[in-house]
């Protein structure tokens, strides 16, 4: 008969097969376990209690590890426990892969604790044995199924690291990533010092958190303009200022962002005190242009029909080939791309609010310079990307800006006069795109500008004091980056046969967050009418993945493949989308 | 009730799960099919004739591959063909795997051609494609689960060789490794051109073949003096010279050694017309300080007690990290070293003589620089290196040389005079190996030296004629390296409770070849007396073993497996082996 489990807290009970490790029957059921060094016996924080069962001698690690913790003599790791009878066990809290929360506001969501980098120290074997194990074997031999690094400089280096120091008990760590490459082996013992680098790379703003991986916690988080800007505002216009002289302009490209990346986090580090040298990873989400010209990679088959990119999933490249100023032999995941023009910034989105596991129909839609947009209808996924620009994002519009201290991202229409607010409440300087889609939603409701986005005032203009303003111009650009939007979601909803009325929901992405007056949104056609419960602002969707990505080895797995399942719609294609384009111009409430 | 698969020719019946594909049938049941491209339908290597059965519509890559080879319309690809009733098969000896022997003389051994550098073409589709996949994924998923290289600079150069040519329908090539990693793209159909390299890296001598990935075929062998004699004639002394300075002297002894292999890899490239860019791997065999020293490894390790190696199984490396003029873009594997004194020489010859599958008791010896001696009782095997030095590779021996053309490798004594032949029946120039064994031997023989050596001939020379001779010097050389030997076989044998009768059989390795005289070499006591066909002379077969490691990818996987369970013993440890070895100086033979 199969001996039954019994799992407390809760109670669970289940029947498992004779010989089978505790690990794999709790990990079966659903039950996460902290398997940091992968089962191999080595980093202890898989212990539980034995509550009834049988209770062999403790393994020498097991020992050595319940004496340093004082813990329990009941105790046994449950990576190496075989079950034999009926057993019931208890599971420390201690013992669970902790859960991280992914959003501060908007939904919620969480993820475990399982970075893709790991560190285990060890103390180095005492001399007198007659041949002892390779040293690199040592190290890689914590983690399961450990290889070595294929690049020879690295196995120098390290080979010179892992070697007997003058004092034969010096404790040495290893670090790994992926479970998979051992990266490095350092002095000491450094396992609290593991960090990592969630980087959002927008066309416009570039995002970048450190993240501890030991804890998940956010340690510091820098904001800053792409570098990439002055080439161009827009995707379009970097992709052509690289093309055709990509050994060039590609180049300046590629160094105008990392420099700029760079800055960021030097300034994280500092601030910090956290050295560069203990962060062996950067996750970056960003758009497919903007992770081919951040590795230099050529863009010229991105700017013609029939629009190749070069990668979809790339393996984590050494970051000393990235030039990010982290640990040179440290890694840089990108998130994988979709199509030639929906990026790792939206399945870096989708992995962040956990799209693909909700039961129902849904539009993502990230408001970023692109505008893209992704309709999950069952169990099946269709993106698109607009042609939106940065117009919400400040960018083409006179007194626009990102949404930085000093920017109006908030106005009211009160006795005929602006009432606005800013960021920080710092003096104006400037509007964001908030702020915008507040004035153009308050101006068409008081007959300032017509449906037709026309400014009836004979000035053209729209005054909001502290030398601010809108003119003519901005308003159209408002106008085309609304239409663009709406367009596409329309034109999602049409081809899947989906009304708004189907819909279970929307997650609106993007600098915006919780700032978004969403009676003005939909006023001005930008978002559709939907009841209130079912809209929800998610703010920095792509950054908030890329930290997911970080902190979670198997949701990279999960997100590669789901960006190789995503179907892609090209919008500007055929006659209906200058119809409805056109449309969409008009400033006007729709569903 | 399961279908039924008949096989032809031979007409073995197994029974098939229904849905099954005919290529996992046929591999289960140990029928090795060519599945090139890994069951992904694309290379067309894998096709066989559907005798009876159902026979479905060809699928459009099967339809234009049987068109493209005028094929007969009953073929279908293995690995696309799903088992659904009855079946009979006919597999075309084309569509197997083809064998390679391994040795040409010796024994009898082959292995499949399996390959880890596999090449690909395919045409770049049309453009008009709304969103088609990556440039690099079409390249990578013409092969079964690749993903990119993490090299971004590899990834730059890829990029531009992936994308669309001038002409849209030309071909390009897919290059692949390991079934893992896509090493680069080439222009056109180059799949006719794929070549590696078979490197025996001896302390002494290199040898470098050149082979045709796609025959099997040595097309072309080169050897030369390893660069890094000048530093010191054995292991231990290139360790010394780079201990303590491994910056400076582990820089020149790295250097050494690549500046030669270039060398002959230049002259191979030269004779044969291989473009060194249509190489894009290397296997290495040699033994644990010379792998060290190949990669730049320090080696100070090596040197004091415990003698830690840097690595024992290493992933292969980028070529350019090397030094090694292929492919830049290549690989080098390098066989895994077994423990510190027991390098990838040892492990590759064990793979090539296939002793791990070898039923019974043996000894494997290889005569180079070291003497490694591994001992196989049922199951399980122990290695020893013995500190032969390089006696029998003519290093220390006043008129000594490889076996090259002009060395005396045979000699007898007739009417006593010398009579010797040469190799290559050129001018003599100097005594290599065998001859000095039979010179030893015969001189044993004929009462010119006594048992312990020792010169009767007032002149305490032996001179062989042609200006060539043995000092009393050169005996000792001789008698210190057969001792050695003879020790080493004698303590495994003991540390087993095995004697030289358990024995089935004594494979002898090294330059030696089919030249050694087994009465002489027994009459001194480097090799027990053991039944003639008992004895197997096996030649260079670490280089056999790095060609078989090249040819064949899952021997690496069994040959690191086999590498990390071979157990090690310490000679020089205790008093038996003073003892031991005090005795075997004595010329004698044994058993």
């Amino acid at each position: 008969m199969s001996p039954i489990l019994k799992i407390l807290p809760g109670g669970t009970a289940i029947e498992a097969r004779r010989g089978e490790t505790l690990a794999d029957v709790l990990e079966a059921a659903g039950f996460h376990l902290s398997l940091y060094c992968g089962r191999r016996g080595l980093c202890g924080k898989c212990f539980v209690e034995i509550v009834r069962g049988p209770v062999p001698e403790p393994t020498g690690e097991e020992r050595a590890l319940l004496q340093r913790r004082e813990l329990p003599q009941r105790r046994r790791l449950a990576c190496g426990y075989r079950i034999e009878a009926d057993t019931v066990v208890r599971l420390p809290s201690e013992s669970m892969l902790p859960e991280m929360p992914v959003f501060t506001h908007g939904i919620t969501r969480s993820i475990g604790l399982a970075p893709a980098v790991k560190k285990i120290s060890y103390a180095l074997s005492k001399p007198g044995l007659s041949s002892p194990p390779a040293l690199l074997d040592l190290a890689k031999d914590r983690f399961h199924e450990a290889r070595l690094p294929e690049s020879v400089e690295a196995l120098r280096r390290m080979a010179g690291e892992a070697r007997l120091p003058d004092h034969q008990d010096r404790e040495v760590t290893a670090v790994i990533h992926s479970n998979r490459v051992l990266l490095a082996v350092e002095k000491g013992d450094t396992t609290g010092r593991n960090y990592g680098l969630a980087i959002d790379l927008g066309t416009t703003t570039v995002v970048v958190e450190i993240v501890d991986l030991n804890s998940g916690a956010v340690i510091g988080t820098e904001a800053g303009i792409n570098g990439q800007t002055r080439f161009g505002a827009d995707v379009i216009s970097r992709i052509a200022a690289a093309y055709g002289d990509p050994e060039r302009t590609g180049a300046a490209l590629r160094t105008a962002v990392v420099d700029g990346l760079n800055q960021l986090i030097d300034a994280l580090c500092q601030r910090t005190g956290i050295r560069p040298d203990s962060v062996y990873e950067a996750v970056i989400a960003g758009n497919t242009a903007m992770n081919h010209l951040f590795l230099g990679l050529p863009v010229d088959t991105l700017a013609v029909a029939p629009y190749y990119a070069a990668f979809s999933i790339l393996p984590p490249v050494p970051a000393e080939d990235t030039g990010l100023r982290v640990n040179p032999r440290g890694r840089v995941y990108i998130a994988p791309n979709i199509k030639s023009y929906v990026g790792g910034d939206i399945s870096a989105g989708l992995t962040a609010i956990d799209l693909e596991r909700r039961p129902g129909n849904f539009v993502f839609i990230d408001l970023g310079t692109n505008g893209e947009i992704v309709l999950k209808k069952g169990a099946k996924m269709v993106a698109a990307s607009t042609a939106a620009g940065p117009a919400f994002e400040g960018m083409t519009i006179s007194r626009g800006m990102l949404a930085l201290p000093g920017a109006v991202f908030r106005a009211n229409l009160k006795d005929g006069s602006w009432v606005v607010r800013t960021i920080a409440d710092a003096p104006a300087r400037g509007i964001c795109g908030t702020g915008l889609i507040d004035i153009v939603a308050l101006s068409l409701k008081h007959g300032r500008i017509t449906p037709r986005g026309r400014i009836l005032d004979p000035d053209k203009k729209i005054g909001i004091g502290d030398g601010l303003f809108l003119v003519q111009k901005d308003i159209r650009e408002i106008q085309l980056a609304a239409a663009a939007v709406k367009t596409g979601i329309r034109m999602l909803l049409a081809g899947r046969r989906l009304t708004v009325a189907d819909l279970d929901g929307i997650f609106v992405a993007g600098a915006f967050g919780n700032y978004l007056n969403i009676r003005n949104a939909t006023a001005i056609g930008l978002l559709p009418r939907i009841d209130r419960a079912k809209m929800f602002f998610v703010g920095n969707a792509s950054l908030a993945g890329a930290r997911a990505l970080l902190l979670n080895l198997p949701e990279r797995v999960r997100c590669e493949r789901l960006a190789g399942k995503i179907g892609h719609v090209s919008l500007a294609m055929g006659e209906d989308f200058q119809k409805e384009f056109i449309e969409a111009l008009n400033l006007e409430a729709w569903n």
